[in-house]
């Protein structure tokens, strides 16, 4: 046990988050970039496109904040445009073209930022007496309107502050003999994996937002990880946590399991922000895995690809990745021409994964699958898991492998680029069993081309899996299409439209994990039960009886 | 999918269920043996031991019912004495010697056993009609006061109804493809197992009562399983939930994974009957394994067992059984002498399990671990993987490993000839970090010899590990005391209220899986966040507003 792990004093940030877009603002698509894919883009979508600047900061006008912070708050407290146009939105498609056209009516007022638990629970008080909403924000990459600080509940509220815990993101205290650490909420991932590396572990909770989102954010939002099978929800990850209410504070027993009650550490998983503000967390961590293999599959027909991942699913062997790409997917990210492929991979901390491999390129080979870049491999420094295949390395992956995880990492700044063009791109998620698989898959892909068709002319709907059960799949939807400046959201809000009510009346779940927010509501009421809905509310009227936190997510303010 | 699987009809139960002690009747130990016990025994406790018979059903008085059922509900409804009695306590220690001395001073008024959902809603309305406190009942095994028909709460209602849900038995519908099936809550393990059998699939959840609890007993108190490690807990089976309340019935959607807000799901895993009856669920289910490899690991400490059991939980492996018995333990159950023993396991129904085996053989002796008989494996008949070690069988675990089994299955009557004796014999459980194994391990056996010692002057507490995790352990530890009749649960009390003392003192959790009910109260009072149990109050509130679902567990009505 390590108490009051302090790691070294960090620079201050040299990199600037992009007020309107995805991520870095110097990793954004450059403008040269942006003009050569005017072409490319258009001949894509089948129209000519065109290339937009972002309105600039100082062109975007805010109105003035409505409420002023008490004079002990006002050094946490920023009302700077740049803060509060960066926390009006998160950074769904939605948002991030309103935000590149300035279209910013509803900023926070206020953006307090609580470097202590004692912070907090005093902005809360201040929120709690003003009747300010208050909504908790991570780094802000909710894709669902989750952090969003207007709309329809606004009205009701003297104020709106945008609480930033990026502060608090510290990792507290670390427990090598049970592998595992608490860590303060606001530590987004590489901040928390840089703390832990130190000490030979690793969380390895990667989801796609990783860079851009916290620790309390993956556990209010129930996100989903890096691992493709078996434990790789943040719901398995979380040992106990603190969470701060208008009521009090509130924290759970660390324990690797129990029975007692319900879990109280589940009914804050995917609360969302409503119930209050996760201040900490003890995590499960792991040692750094060092024997690994990869190997891209691939498969004539999307069902044969479907067939080898529920089998995958249900044999026991867990790989660590097992992202099947459809045709489409795969020639757009993958090289691939018209196969389907799959990314399967295997990583231990412990023991070689060989065998594991081998079983599972046998099951895909009895399911007509091919691997002809074989398998990479990696291993300790002259162990006998370090085979002999080409592009061995630390992430010795394959090339399609490779090709993929690059393009999973630099596609929301794409998404950015396709905004500035004037397009639609977006993804959306969901989770199935493997017996609505079929029907939800083909019901979803010809109602959302059917939209697309309808109402922006064309545009393409492909489709990967992120994460594969014994019982079902998570299918990942990735859209594409023309559209035009200023018609942008309108459009993609039919579209979007369609697309839930169809995964939701194919048995699926609207969010696997992105998440519910403002966006998902309407599809999100018809699936949870009514009398859920109910406990809820009465949670909230226990822990928030003013119902300042993150009104309109969930549920409706009672 | 096949929808409506109605097994064969089968024939009436022709054993039957002992009123006041474990299981079944004809199962109990004969007179000859326990006559033979009482010079084994009192040899082993130091003391005199003196054999008595339980008081006859015939001879205990159960006051006269003080509600009759209206005549639409009176065909589901018995007011006979043997029901009444039979379903007065739940099998722990303190309800054996109660019963066993025919104190029964509270039985239910009525024992209503609805064949349907739509019974079940009408036996709720007219408890709630009528405040009756209305106890869901699935196979009462509850060893924590679970389904206990009186206390300090009966005096505040009008009458009490035990709600048997033994008839709701069914498996309604198998979902091949996915590998999961709709299952009546009241089924047994046997009655489900059963009937997933012919269709070669197992839900294969294994807790010590599986032969006398259902399916919604383990979803309400959240049982632990038959594997020590990884998907094991009823929480990883469900699917979704079908579920009774008094304000209307709430069924969740089947996904095998969804991040759309809190799960709900977990709201009810738990919940222990204080929100509703848990009708039927949707559970994950398996190929039946064919795979299989067991040993037994001899450490000369228990500290290395311990160690030996951390490194394999933090090792990625999974194994299926990873049983540490103390020396005590293995001693009385395992052919031990002086050593800590591991039982180990691997199965599948995929793939070979040896190189897994191999692994954690191989970690288990770099920690001091031998494995003197060998490894038992066992595979599909003429595969590879059917190794040569003798026992090899389907079922072909080791020695130590088969001793210890048939042990495990027979605990619970060999308890109830221990109440025949006038002694003390019990058992509780905990789960802790591994940080904290140590400190609780000493602590708990110090403070609980020690106040045997006063409290009976004298007996033995021993420890087996029953699940292993990544962070942490659950200890199971077992009493086994002198006393005498009349004073065996003054004794006991006082006995076990030390032992939960030290438990939540050192920071395990109360119940790992026994679950909370009336008798863990007290502790679980301390463990859980004060704010939490407020949440379940207002849920409960919302459910069931007249507070008639199982007064006293979990919470204090409101």
């Amino acid at each position: 046990m390590s108490p009051d792990v302090s790691p070294a004093d960090r620079p201050p940030p040299a990199r600037q988050r992009s007020w309107w877009g995805w991520g870095w603002e110097d990793e954004a698509v450059p403008a040269a970039h942006l003009e050569a894919l005017v072409p490319l883009i258009s001949e894509r979508v089948g129209r000519p496109v065109e290339l937009r600047a972002p309105v600039r900061l100082a062109d975007t006008e805010l109105r003035p904040g409505r409420v002023e912070a008490p004079p002990l708050l006002a050094p946490l407290c920023s009302g700077d445009p740049r803060d509060r146009a960066g926390h009006a939105y998160g950074k769904s498609f939605r948002d991030v073209v309103r935000a590149f056209h300035g279209d910013v009516p509803e900023p926070p007022d206020v953006v307090a930022r609580p470097t202590s638990e004692a912070d907090l629970v005093a902005v809360l008080e201040w929120c709690d007496t003003e009747h300010l909403a208050a909504i908790p924000y991570g780094a802000g990459s909710s894709v669902v309107g989750g952090v969003e600080t207007g709309g329809d509940w606004s009205q009701d509220y003297a104020g709106v502050v945008s609480i930033d815990l990026g502060a608090m993101d510290r990792v507290l205290e670390i427990d090598h003999i049970s592998r595992a650490a608490r860590i303060a909420a606001g530590a987004t991932g590489p901040v928390l994996e840089g703390q832990l590396r130190p000490h030979g572990l690793t969380m390895r909770h990667y989801p796609q937002s990783f860079e851009f989102s916290t620790l309390g954010g993956w556990i209010a939002t129930r996100s989903g990880g890096h691992y493709a099978t078996n434990r790789t929800h943040i719901d398995d990850f979380v040992e106990s946590l603190r969470v701060v209410t208008p009521r009090g504070t509130l924290e759970s027993r660390r324990l690797p399991g129990s029975g007692a009650g319900p879990s109280p550490d589940r009914a804050f998983i995917g609360s969302e922000g409503i119930l209050g503000v996760i201040t900490e967390a003890w995590v499960r961590l792991q040692d750094r895995p060092v024997h690994k293999a990869t190997a891209s599959v691939r498969f004539a027909t999307m069902a044969e690809g479907v067939a080898a991942c529920r089998a995958l699913g249900q044999s026991g062997l867990e790989p660590a990745n097992c992202r099947l790409l459809d045709p489409g997917e795969a020639a757009a990210n993958a090289g691939g021409s018209g196969e389907a492929i799959l990314v399967l991979g295997f990583e231990s901390a412990h023991h070689p994964v060989d065998a594991d491999m081998d079983e599972a390129l046998a099951a895909c080979a009895d399911l007509g699958g091919t691997f002809p870049g074989g398998v990479k491999r990696s291993g300790p420094a002259g162990s006998a898991g370090a085979g002999p295949g080409p592009g061995v390395g630390a992430n010795g992956d394959g090339d399609a492998a490779d090709a993929w995880r690059s393009a999973f990492l630099r596609a929301p700044y794409l998404r950015d680029a396709m905004v500035a063009l004037g397009c639609i791109a977006e993804t959306f998620e969901t989770a199935v069993t493997w017996d609505r698989f079929d029907e939800l898959h083909d019901s979803v892909v010809r109602t959302t081309e059917s939209a697309l068709r309808d109402i922006c002319g064309g545009g393409s709907v492909t489709c990967r899996f992120t994460h594969v059960y014994p019982d079902g799949v998570a299918p990942y939807f990735t859209v594409l299409a023309p559209s035009r400046h200023g018609d942008q959201l309108a459009m993609w809000d039919e579209v979007k439209a369609a697309a839930a009510e169809a995964i939701v009346d194919a048995g699926g779940t609207i969010t696997h994990h992105h998440s519910v927010g403002r966006d998902h509501r309407r599809a999100y009421d018809r699936q949870r039960p009514d009398l859920f809905a109910e406990m809820l509310r009465a949670s909230k009227a226990t822990l928030d009886p003013s119902g300042i936190l993150n009104p309109g997510v969930l549920i409706d303010p009672a």
